[in-house]
């Protein structure tokens, strides 16, 4: 069975939408941040990077939120989750999740983690003051070219769709007004009507 | 035919490399930084994100390193360079070129881009200064965990191979030792010697 190493609020929240969407069966372990166990000797056995998510498999361990959406597309091809016999409209895909794991999400995190990036408290705090700023330039391409409507790839639902939600879950948080970006608000509302996200959230709710 | 947007010195050395791999006919576009190109009104028409690369595709314009190698992998299939018929060992690749683009890259990037995520000198700065400690911590992840030998999947070489020679052009400038990461170091030596590659530098080489 799949295993899914799992932590509220953060973007693993993408891959327990799509375990949802194509119906596996998978169970969820919680990983603390608050007591560190993303960097626990047992959690780095796992994920050496000390990152959530990870999903154990029958193979083995994969890491990358990137990486887990499009596997489990491919392990549960009736989900038609992604368009991985069209390497044009795959590629786009792809290049969408790209975009999500290292511009919109590096512009994210900088907020709470730049000590990533620096060391000196005010270079720290200087980051998280751009957050609002970055964040919104990056949300700026998802509105005006990324995100076909009604869904990214347009008409077909694909894993794109559970990562773009789970980044727009941040908007306010990030200080950026989702007012200003009218179909990704538009495509959030429609991903929270969807049964495998509302399953999704409320187990999230539930972990807490 | 394919074109490539392309710039010296930039992680679209991957994307020419695998170009020369598979035998593709392309031409190349230079994009010049130093012109601010990338982010003229006909580049942005190109990529609205102004970066390099980009890949004209018979189809439409692809953009972000990992959608473009995979979808060259599956253009040209004879090539074996993706075991996309394999989910798992598929998202080992996946996994490895997506921790490249958010993190290693994203880490190197903190050295001329700091820019991007801060506005004060002093912060930009600050950022410049833990690169060296950043790169390090993320080729120690690819030299422990990531890099097999002799290639990143193990025997099979593919389009991840062509992504980590590309960081690993950089350690030097970056601040850190390649003599610590004697695989990384070892897959940079055999890298360099493959034809493919030494056409892909050569040519660049002759673009500047």
């Amino acid at each position: 069975m799949l295993k899914l190493f799992y932590t509220p609020h953060t973007s693993a929240l993408a891959t327990r939408i799509v375990l949802e969407e194509v119906g596996a069966k998978y169970e969820i372990t919680l990983i603390d941040f608050e007591k560190n166990e993303q960097c626990s000797p047992e959690y780095l056995k796992i994920n050496p990077r000390g990152r959530v998510p990870s999903l154990v498999t029958d193979s083995g361990v994969l890491t990358e939120t990137p990486a887990l959406l499009v596997y489990l597309a491919q392990l549960f091809p009736q989900s038609r989750l992604a368009p991985i016999d069209d390497p044009y409209l795959f590629a786009e895909v792809q290049s969408f999740n790209s975009f999500i794991c290292s511009n919109l999400h590096v512009a994210h995190s900088h907020r709470m983690r730049g000590h990533r990036w620096a060391d000196e408290p005010a270079a720290i705090e200087a980051m998280k003051r751009k957050v609002p700023q970055t964040v919104k330039v990056a949300f700026e391409q998802v509105e005006r070219h990324l995100l076909r409507g009604p869904w990214v790839l347009g008409e077909q639902y694909t894993v794109s769709d559970a990562y773009l939600f789970t980044m727009a879950q941040w908007m306010e948080a990030d200080g950026v007004d989702p007012s200003s970006f009218p179909k990704v608000l538009d495509h959030r509302n429609r991903m929270s009507l969807r049964p495998a996200v509302r399953s999704a959230l409320r187990q999230e709710l539930g972990d807490q």
